[in-house]
């Protein structure tokens, strides 16, 4: 079968490769729908080390064409969201109450692209299906259901990490599609300031469609004093980052009043130097928690999140700025998110 | 001075009483807007056990008259939302992490009516102003902030009480001015489906413009089967008690699912008969927490409520069904608020 | 092959039964030694409805003596502790975080007894080994292990449901096995003060032991008013329900300060009138949490209570009162837990 | 009145000072035992920043000698001990419910050394005396009391901060008393192994005491892998903090699992440079929180300590290395903590 993806670093292309064998939990999934993310191009450049012949893409609707025979929840014909985290549930790593993310060690859970071939295919594995798939019901738009799996999901994950109460003051650093989803998110969870940092005119509109107050940027001044002079000196209860290296990082950490959280979804590079200002940290005692995750996995959380889209909560569509039809537009799709158009937000594929 | 209230038990109207006295942490404050609230007829009518002599109202905004030697963050001439919880800051009692609403003890906390003269008089007294005051910012309408020290105050808490998750599926039983305001807060928590539970036509119409998905009614059967009906046969993940008396407590108890909650923010007299099923409860092994809260204390709360509407997060004055205007209407605003007429929500009184 | 259950209600008795299959996920267990449990009594006279022909008995540790094909973390003659609760990893209702107890519903994840053979007999089947099973390393007295299984498990989980904090004050009703753990988590989760509840003999001096600094009984009056006594008339923070029936259960929510909780691992029965008495409960605003849950499942949880034997935090075999030896000691040990004689804490059978 | 201080950085002696003056909430207090703590040595080198004439010390147990007209729950005569943190309960930075340390802005609830004259001195102001301050009931020795006002509650509080689940694996970084009470606290928050860093030899032998499974030590290699050697590989899910500058900090997020938390409860230098390394914290997604916190405040969190003594559950005084006698002691205790001597854990002075 064909599949888009990576040769080697920097190298992508078409792959032929034999169909995936489905396990006796497991599913195999035609891609109906699916997006290119930003991780799969730092993936293409080598981001995580050297990688090889591997199939890229995590975000995907499809159709489910084969199940194991212990597989119960899904049979063939049946429209499914893939959650772009599939943990092992056998594994122990999962039997904690708070994340499912790490099953047989760190970042375990992540098995498209991390371990095995992606979903830019005609067909991909999926392990678990039980647990790990989402029925998309009639009324629901496959693409929306299609941005839960990641972006949605990811965004989410950053403001409930958060733990943002009622009424509180809001900074989300970032607004591609996770610091989109994390500004609708802060909403969703009753803040009530909501400050965006993003420079891309596009998606500053989006934010605040989708709830920011104000959009701030780096170019009109650090972005601590920025919060601050919006806050009336008291800086954010808490900060979503969302995006930005090292240096937004040690704003956040800076911008953040005591008691208060700072919420990482962004990918950091092995390379980055992440300092903690001791006097931004209360020299150890401020009381301003450091958190980092990722989207969380398995099935019952995307279809929490597609249960947001049925009842109206949200529509994550606003954030799909480009369609593009046909299994043979992937290329350009890719390369669209690789270029990083000014209008770009999110793009999406359908194969058929 | 003259203030509104009970000389005994189901006997109301005006009193004479003296201006009360002003602490060194304290504040005097006229109020301009109040709001009558069921509980102020609950009282009235001996809920409470024998009262004598007592002004009645717990909800008002004002202007700040005199403040304490001690006083820093009023001063005469401020306008204010009075939290209708004002607790003793001083105490013991508010030295935890769960409430500050039993200062001294159980209900501490609640100081008007509970035991002083209330807010329906031309000044009232309010211990404590720094920590149990709040500012109205211009911007922001003060009936609006009005609804903010119980109505909306009680019914947020009953939802946080709940810890309701992204995409769960709630229940709030009772449509009045609390139960409206947990259908407003579910949806701001984030929650997907919302089954609201009252009869009152006006206020289930409410009731939808805060975000109920449908409004069921006890006329149209047994509550909890008409909430598995509506949730394919699985039952809620959260309920909110606010309104119902111990039927439907019980119904609560059954339609929630295991890992679920059951929140009450409702007022039970002393002789309800609140019973647990065994089977309801899964023989006490259900994972089903019963919960039970009422409004939270202090200014910071209430500010937070304000930035809520001052960011546009809420519109509270849909639930203001009636306005009346001039100190001499108090008593026709309260009233409507005993005889419950058909189309009341909430009243609200213009005092100036 | 051999083991002991009921034919029908109230009728026990040696059967005889084919050996049960292995699945590809699953493992065939001969126990070494078990313990019988109160439930297995309670289920023996049609405490959980008619059943018929069915092996008892859910407490046990063994030898793995099959694997299915899947099986990764075991393999035959491994010595291994059996969770009483052995949850399907691949339903939807583990994902969640309060607890794996209820996988395809309510109580789907207790296997044995509920809806299968139990532990009692040459060998049993374990149901998704890898996530289920526990090692016992050397060091560890398999005894020992036994008891974490459910004793443990269950004592522990009602204090860590009850969350409480150091120096909380803390009453514990009952001192069967899984009150005396209780008392014994409450000691090592940093309560000051311990109030237990009961009145055998054997179990109020162990119950000494493991941490109860005062020991009452329901013959010296009211429970509510002896733990008053004892708390200087403030109550207990928290309160753990491991036995007693409803009118216990009442006395427990009225020691209950504000802020607190009652926290139950006991089992109901169907018949029971579990009743909320408003005024103790704070006419439904009291800040008192009612919880109730059982034993949590999984073999992470177990692997961690065997931890705390090796690194000698807990002894559980102080429980152990009486020891049998061979498969035939079955019966009379099943009799002793039945008849309950007054020295009987916990009776365990060598098997071998 | 004489207290002993600072005239100027690095210029210590006896100073000459008015009494203090009791205000209507407050009350004077005249100590009987206090303790030298290093923080203190640190504010005398100049570690805060210039200070001048300032009397040091703020970990004492004494006798209240006049109250403010306003306090209830104190007279002359007590005995009392005195928090090291005494929020002002009046402003809005209390009213939260995650600490209650940041009163007016960051860290302004540490109010002796912090903002105004220390405890060592013939008598001491403490602000609102109600909710600050603690009895020492008859039965509970006052210097065992003195621990729990800085050591003991600050060390405890870092294994809160940590969340420590029961069984879990934990390390704890430095031995001083902040580390050896969070060794004790661990062990009563039902940790399984507890691995202790430190060297000095006294302090190991009383790390062991208090519950450290292993003590190891910088000098042995690196801290990470000895953790990784001890724990079979998989590090521990809890770090605690106690001590160590930015080396052992990067340690400790190195040697924690994903989900796990890093508790810090060290005073950093403004100069410090603290670095999270991106592979250590899983390039920002690795479930790794990092916390940071310091003693708590006010008056019941020092009284549930002192009950954690009365009921036996700790003897803190095993720290106590050193006694003197006299108020002329007080500089040569101050010396001994400048210099830490190697058999040195924690110095108290008798002042009567």
């Amino acid at each position: 079968m064909r599949g888009y993806g990576m040769y080697s670093i920097d190298n992508v292309g078409w792959l032929e490769k034999d169909k995936p064998v489905c396990g006796p939990l497991d599913a195999i999934v035609r891609p109906t729908i699916i997006a290119p993310c930003s991780s799969d191009i730092h993936v293409a450049h080598g981001g995580s080390g050297p990688k090889e012949n591997l199939i890229l893409g995590h975000e995907a609707v499809g159709i489910v064409e084969e199940v194991g025979q212990y597989v119960r929840r899904f049979k063939p014909g049946d429209l499914v969201a893939v959650p772009c985290v599939t943990p092992n549930w056998l594994s122990r790593g999962v039997q904690n109450f708070r994340s499912f993310s790490h099953d047989r060690g760190p970042f375990g859970s992540f098995k498209f692209v991390g371990e095995k071939d992606g979903v830019m295919a005609e067909c991909f594995h999926v392990n678990q299906a039980d647990p790990n798939l989402a029925h998309i019901r009639p009324g629901v738009e496959p693409e929306a259901a299609l941005m839960t799996v990641d972006m949605m999901s990811t965004g989410f994950h950053g403001v409930e990490l958060a733990d943002i109460g009622i009424g509180e003051k809001v900074v989300v650093i970032g607004i591609g599609p996770i610091g989109l989803m994390a500004i609708a998110a802060a909403a969703l969870r009753g803040a009530s300031q909501i400050i965006a940092v993003g420079t891309r005119p596009r998606a500053r509109e989006v934010a605040v469609e989708y709830g920011a107050s104000e959009v701030i940027s780096y170019r009109d001044g650090p972005l601590d004093q920025q919060v601050m002079d919006l806050t009336r000196g008291k800086g954010a209860h808490k900060v979503v980052v969302a995006g930005g290296g090292p240096e937004a990082f040690a704003d956040a950490i800076r911008m953040t009043r005591p008691n208060g959280v700072i919420s990482n979804v962004n990918f950091f590079d092995v390379k980055d130097n992440i300092a903690i200002r001791p006097l931004d940290w209360g020299l150890g005692m401020g009381d301003k928690d450091i958190r980092g995750s990722f989207c969380p996995g398995g099935g019952k959380r995307i279809q929490r999140l597609i249960n947001m889209i049925e009842y109206k909560r949200i529509d994550p569509t606003k954030m799909i700025s480009h369609r593009f039809h046909g299994f043979d537009s992937i290329p350009e799709a890719f390369e669209l998110m690789d270029k990083k158009s000014p209008d770009l937000i999110k793009p999406v594929v359908y194969l058929d």
